[in-house]
């Protein structure tokens, strides 16, 4: 690649969190540069986003559907390569479709769309045009759930039995959506969200990050979801007992309600012959509990011999040695990258390697939805299991 | 008390695991000395282990019915105190039921029996002769645990909506029980055993722990149990969604095939203001998570000043200044202590104090076996929730 | 600032790990570009470093001189704002020195420069110029270190009394400068290095992490150092007494022999009424121990209620809501962006704030020369203490 | 051993913290009984201490001398056995000695005796009469500080070649030696507790720990020792570089102002190949740092699989199996177990084995004094390096 991929951003105006964090991602590289944006319906807020962003005015567009036009009529050296969308799960579809259409590639923030149906269409739309569609399932990123995968796959723990996924939150223990956090009340209004809170939230990356990991699908769940805080209509906090393709059980938990608890997302995975775990809050510590064997720390960055080597799929996402902390941004830039490296591979003529189609994508999108849509209904049911939707 | 209260043992002959953790814990704060037993059912077992434990051959016994009936025929000031009961669970009810039909009182190690029927009865036998039973649920007796317990009581974390307790280990990964592992070999055989491996064995020390710390009783559970190890019947891991009855939600697991774990178990509460947890495997930490305040760490053994005060029944299991780690044998201990206390107590004509009297008794031995009877009951129907049978 | 600020680099070419380091620290929050280097006196791999980084041919210079005399003359629209300089220490004072005197900012990666006489001239320099140097020790970017400084500063722990601070590093265990590592090669050697190895390379970060967070000068030090790898003439590991100007005393140790260790910085503070803890493996936590109250963790990001609401120089440079762990190469963005808001200030014609001031600047610099040549100079003499140079 | 021991004690009357935890160390295993005390010089407390151990008042002695000299009187099935010494430092010689010459083995809390002196003459005392002496070192008595000594032995880490060995108490933060603190008044009182507070009271363990560990000897002392608190006479702080016989440098830190510090004594010890780590406070891990593998942490109490069969030193000490932490008790216990095992094998006429002989003696004591002395000797010089005076 001899130049930068130039992003487009839908969303993300000043203040708003996690457009912050897309904008961080993109950069840390030096492979992606920022060209044009409809950050905010609201147009002073738009306008002064694009100011502090070093945005032309010219390609500071009042709304997605004028971006994607505007960008489309621009020469090919000039308008951007692909579209960030970072709005409320409502704004993800109609722009990611359009963005599609118009031959632009996509990077969506999770959940990928407001419904299961949404999530098919969408999936119709990548293998209709041939562009590409990123997921930002951030934990996946990071190396040592990569790690994690690679050993998983290489049969390191024998056939997998059980597998326990929780990520517990603390910040809608009070009624947040009433006090002026813009993230909390669109997340509670199911018309903006969808039908569930705290599963489609942050129960998807969980679910996301087990598949990942084991490479096993979940088959059935039984779920209890529950609504906390009083005044709530979706769930704050559920628990799912989860049934493997293979024959391993689970227990998936996803809680905004859990006081006091930051970002604690954790996973761990037994096989046979030992386990793993690892943790979000504490993600540069992968470790391995092996039967009769002592506790191993596998920890990122390091050059350790055969027959402990990292696999090739932890060091392509790692920038410094060991030592140096890594955190959630940089796995957030992995995804980025490899995203990147993708779509410049295809630019190049040239098919991308299994390390930079490391990435989510549309496949994972689509069952992300239908883990919420299963979940749900099995909530609201009296049958104790629930077959996967899809 | 001006004497040490005499001990007399069934079961816990030399390789018995637990039955030398009763010993040590009875032996601790030299309130307690060992008088007599009947340590095995093989003679010359049962001779050696005599021996070995300083014991004379006049008072050890060919089994526990020749005890009990020869202990009574002592003078008072000779006869033991109370029998303690290390044999496995489908011989908990016999002894017990005849050393308190025989004045004697009882310490058993969990669960209590091998039904819920035998807890029924024992239950009605303990009220009817007025004796004391203890059942070690060894974890209860930690000092934090304690702690934890008194500030949930007082309300520090507001209402109680969380519960999450887990308890994996892995040393059943294999058909350990074909390997010449007798502990293993009678908690994998019903007859032995009971209804479950996993949830008698230490779900039912996750599931007092939840109560004892919470306060609340479980109603509701819904169960998936998994006999993970080909040529095993009974479950060797299982998850359980509970529900309280405070509108508290929760989590149960237990496993014995989460290889590479060693005594994993875990506890986590929420309330309304935060919340707190707590692992066997690191048990002089309490970590503290409220809302807008920095984690706090409370650690055993510590004079902390007001507001931070740790409870009266917290220093009152604590024998060593804080920064010099205490165990499970200590916790052990504790609970022995407290009974003794008890039982010397009742001997002397006064009544125990509430610190006393706080280690596991006889409801506590019969919820156990509801729980196991309940989870058993779910896990076998189709039906998604099942309320709790007592 | 209403456009990117633009950098020049010296060394980091490709496959040179800190010059990649800088580039993603700079890069990170959109508001600095790279413009213009002279990577490597290789010109095969200057010119590819300057490919892979998007830098125009015309723009990628043979050599620091080129690049300083050709971006002078450059419009003030264009020329680089600030030349970044990762090049071994040896080349460190002359690109500084020309850079400032013909109107450039500059940052350098520490130590300053190769000698205590270089500093003080290059200290003149920045005096007699009023250009802005950043010298980028790492570790005092993190924001929880920024909050372990403004809570000694309002007096929490009372008088301080004792400082420790070590940075055990193993990757000079071997002699690894005869094994193609080029970082090692030119480390090991005196005349790019040095008088000291361990004490330059890694005691400088600790003696200014002890400053910068404690607000004392060391004043007398009494050193052990050694070079335990055969073939090695600088010191590989050091132990350092400390005292300090209020009193204090203190341990600084620094190795690169401790086998096993990666980068293992790690400070405790004391005072009269409790102490803190913090440590670069782990920088998202900063440990609070006061006498008689439990144990505090204090963790980046948080929205924490007084009386313990975290600094405004801890927020200010925190990126993401707690639970999300920031890095290293935040951290070190951290210094960059404060550099760069420093300077944007300047051409706005406006003071810069104290968080914006807050990163390591030429007085540091002095401070660091000055400790090796104190340090360095008490292990070759048989005075056991030896006052600081300064 | 067809009979429990019998243990004299002098000094640890009720409320006496340390007696206590003998006491509790010598009960654990159930293979020692206290048979007779002198607890206090105020005869009310001997008294009451008596009854409450349920000691008979006719071997409840007014003091050490009467009891050595009435005991001896006693038959031999009666009389004790060995006679342990808890009192404040400078009674420790005295009785001991007098002991000894009566045909007792003697326990001793450390450190052995109020000066170099005493403990040499004490060596005397034990090689003229052939009788066991025991030194309460307590953390070299932890399963896994064995394994450690083990893996050093056996070459796990290559030549050795850096000692971090540190020990921070806060509870001398204040005056407390004025605030009715029995123990720190005696602590901080030259005439009772010799020529150093915290290098005698703590520094003594740091340094047997680390000599222990290592199996090398410290040969020069470079010291910094500080009487922080105003008012107080000794050292409450020092930090020492150590030079060791192999060439191996170390540090090592004795703090009893470091506020907020519970009884964290840690070692780190560095080889060639890879270093471990240890912490009181974190018994039952073992974190073991090979370069180019992944860091391993041995657990109390795993059958490990060859080649990290935990060592036969370790598994000897262990009561209970891995995940059922043990804690300093049973470490304190471990000394009176191996002593009593000695000694009965002495009794029984056969040679003690390796692990029963594996308890901190006389030659331990007179080096701890040597230890006191030297580093005092160079506090108070103004030479830099000041060699062993043993």
């Amino acid at each position: 690649m001899k130049r930068k991929l130039r992003m487009g951003m839908v969303g993300g105006g000043k203040d708003a969190f996690i457009g912050a964090v897309h904008r961080i991602a993109a950069n840390m590289d030096g492979k992606i540069e920022l060209v044009c944006g409809a950050f905010s319906i609201n147009p002073a807020v738009n306008k002064e986003s694009a100011e502090e962003l070093f945005i032309p005015q010219d390609r500071c567009y009042a709304n997605f559907e004028e971006m994607i036009t505007k960008e489309r009529e621009l020469p090919e050296g000039e308008r951007m390569d692909f579209l960030t969308i970072v709005t409320p799960n409502f704004v993800h579809y109609a722009p990611a479709k359009m963005a599609l259409e118009n031959g632009f590639n996509v990077v969506i923030e999770k959940p990928m769309t407001i419904s299961l149906e949404e999530a098919i269409s969408l999936k119709e739309a990548v293998e209709r045009t041939g562009k590409t569609l990123c997921l930002t399932h951030t934990y996946s990123g990071y190396p040592l759930v990569k790690q994690a995968k690679a050993m998983v796959q290489e049969g390191y723990f024998g056939k997998i039995r059980k597998i326990v996924v929780e990520y517990p939150q603390g910040w809608l223990s009070q009624l947040t959506e009433r006090e002026g956090n813009a993230g909390a009340a669109w997340r509670t209004d199911p018309k903006k969200s969808g039908r569930s809170l705290a599963m489609g939230d942050i129960g998807t990356h969980a679910a996301h990050l087990a598949e990942y990991v084991t490479g096993l699908k979940i088959q059935e769940v039984c779920a209890d979801l529950t609504s906390f805080v009083e005044g709530r209509t979706l769930d704050d906090d559920g628990s799912v007992l989860l049934r493997f393709e293979n024959g391993a059980k689970g227990v998936l938990m996803a809680s905004q309600i859990s006081a006091g608890e930051e970002n604690a997302l954790r996973i761990r995975i037994y096989g046979e012959k030992g386990g793993l775990e690892w943790a979000n809050e504490d993600p540069n510590n992968l470790i391995i509990k092996m039967t009769g064997q002592p506790r191993q720390l596998f920890r990122t960055g390091n050059a350790y011999q055969a027959p402990f080597t990292l696999s090739s799929f932890a060091t392509h996402n790692t920038r410094i040695p060991a030592g140096h902390p890594e955190g959630l941004l940089e796995s957030f830039a992995n995804i980025y990258r490899n995203f990147a490296l993708t779509v410049s591979a295809k630019l190049e003529g040239r098919a991308p390697t299994a390390e930079e189609l490391d990435f989510p994508n549309v496949d994972d999108g689509v069952r992300g939805m239908a883990f919420i849509e299963t979940v749900v209904n099995n909530n609201e049911s009296n049958e104790k299991w629930t077959k996967f939707v899809l």
